[in-house]
């Protein structure tokens, strides 16, 4: 608990990187911090004693230097490891590589902390290895900003199992491109936009992936609820899905027609017109009961499921009234927290809010 | 960050104290704390080496300990720490003679973790000599509970702050008294139940403090505000109200001809009465508007206003559609959660959620 210095090694610099970057930069002096490496798929920039940037000249430093393979900046980065000489290493990528070096960086007693999902959704003994390195050597694995970003989602789950809570559900629109397109798609309202037109505004407006498809299978939900689903002990004696919750029941909303065909985005896009009229029926549905429909995430202990999927919530529900833009909320409904649940609502994506959970992450290591 | 073991004195066995206990007793093991000494107004139990007690025994071991002066106890506390040995004063009362011991015990290197309000509305040296001592002996002053018992408020805007956002306003329902009043009295249908006589249920129902002109009078809200506008550094500048915003702006709802009186609690609430018709004008005019009263917090550093008030929101605001029951409810306006805010909703009270908060600020030290 007493100060120190933290050296940081950042690797990814696309947009929460950079943003990172900036923030970690920018800290209020003096900074705990220094950056020791700095690194993108491409090039690495390595300095024992600290890296030599400024918020203005990290990326030109970074362009002019070579590459280094990321098993020899574990190497280094090892060897800096010292009784009161804490070592961070902060993934701002999505890579699937990156996400395999969490154990040996854990194991060489180095803390790891990242908004990328991909060590909880690949093979399970990824994940297992994350657990028991960080056990053995004390290194810390951190990944608030894999759910909600910026919002204290996995660090209020953390709060409520640790000082003894009893998690009953925890329901939530947890992707802001799926908040956005059904809170255009189904505000209650009689009528409005068809389901393609909405889903072309949510990719002009870049809220999707680039191939707004990667977003409709529902799986970046579903990937969310596997990192919930880890930190709820008691979820496995009630629902006990196989390989550790790394793959949940997760509906689809690409049409059948269009789902065994590799179509460009463009051409998804026009296609998916063809099913609009289903997707009418089902908001016509809807209505006549007084509902909207949201695409969410369901862990709930108490009827022993865990699932990704469209459903219908009435126009009363805090998803109807209280939810807009690309926000996300989710609600703990908890033995203390009952009959009313706790809620966190806000933008669940982004560069600048991404970025703030990781930093936040690496405030609470000092 | 290794492991170590804790040592933790904990005083106030009240309502929420003894909560707490419960919940230190039954960490998941192992425990990585251990209870040094356990006291009340009357009593002490003290072991060096940690108190011999369960859930179930420790209220009668207490009972038949004799008393020890909190200052002897700050004495007995201080020789316990040493390099690797960090020694916690959790406080549970809402004594200002307790808070008034914070000082000294940050001074000895004892963190201090408390929901007691106390330290930050009475004298202004008192909290400057919180900061002193904390920042000199690095032990920490930990108050997540003091806001919005066990939901994530203090630690959001610090989170918010210290990775360089910029706060534009806070606002929010912070007291679960007030909640519940207004919920009650001004729903947004027209008619309703009297003023007074909600504030009777609600005094019925043990939601206000023993006299309920003790939660009408705005303290309670216009406290929590002085406690956040603490964590805003740049606040100083654009609202720079005296004495550190020990009192800021408050609008009392005790009707002026009871203020200068000094009722009994039944006398107050049956003479409430007499004033119903003028809470009837307020919520009548609001619903004219198309909103709903709720007394609120507001801290809007764009407008230059801290103040505890009651306000109009529309009937479609998040105050008017996702509130209920005795909910707080606390939106983050910030450069990054813009135009749509950060957040957080549910029970601000309470002895479970209060005594949460302060087991999780105990779990954030280790």
């Amino acid at each position: 608990m007493a100060s120190r210095t933290v050296s940081v090694a950042v690797t990814g610099v696309g947009l929460v990187g950079s943003e990172f970057i900036s923030q970690l930069l920018s800290l209020a002096t003096p900074n705990p911090f220094r950056i020791v490496a700095l690194s993108s798929s491409k090039h690495t920039l390595f300095a024992p004693d600290g890296l030599n940037i400024t918020v203005n000249s990290w990326k030109e430093s970074l362009a002019q230097s070579s590459a280094k393979t990321p098993q020899d900046l574990v190497q280094d980065l090892s060897k800096l490891v010292k009784p009161g000489q804490d070592v961070v290493f902060v993934d701002n990528t999505s890579a699937e590589n990156i996400a395999s070096l969490y154990p040996s960086l854990l194991s060489a007693g180095i803390h790891v902390i990242t908004p990328n999902k991909k060590a909880f959704s690949g093979d399970l003994s990824l994940f297992d290895g994350i657990l028991s390195s960080s056990a053995k050597s004390g290194a810390k694995f951190l990944n608030e900003s894999t759910v909600g970003a910026g919002l204290p989602v996995i660090s209020t789950l953390k709060d409520l199992v640790a000082t003894g809570d009893k998690v009953k559900k925890i329901e939530g629109v947890f992707s802001g491109t799926m908040s956005y397109i059904f809170n255009n798609f189904s505000s209650g309202e009689e009528g409005g936009p068809s389901f393609s037109s909405v889903v072309a505004v949510a990719r002009e407006k870049g809220y999707t992936e680039p191939h707004p498809a990667d977003d409709l299978t529902g799986s970046d939900v579903a990937r969310k609820l596997s990192i919930l689903a880890r930190f709820i002990p008691s979820l496995k004696e009630k629902v006990p899905l196989p390989q550790g919750y790394q793959s949940v029941p997760t509906t689809s909303l690409i049409p059948a027609g269009l789902a065994s065909q590799s179509l460009s985005a463009d051409d998804f896009v026009t296609r998916l017109a063809d099913y609009d009229a289903e997707f009418d029926q089902k908001r016509s549905e809807a209505l006549k009961e007084g509902s909207v429909l949201r695409y969410v995430g369901v862990v709930d202990l108490e009827q022993g499921i865990v699932k990704a999927d469209l459903q219908k919530y009435p126009k009363t529900h805090p998803f109807a009234t209280s939810l807009g833009g690309s926000d996300n909320i989710i609600m703990f409904h908890t033995e203390r927290y009952s009959p009313r649940p706790l809620i966190i609502q806000g933008a669940g994506a982004g560069a600048a809010v991404t970025a703030m959970g990781v930093m936040s992450d690496l405030l609470k290591l000092i």
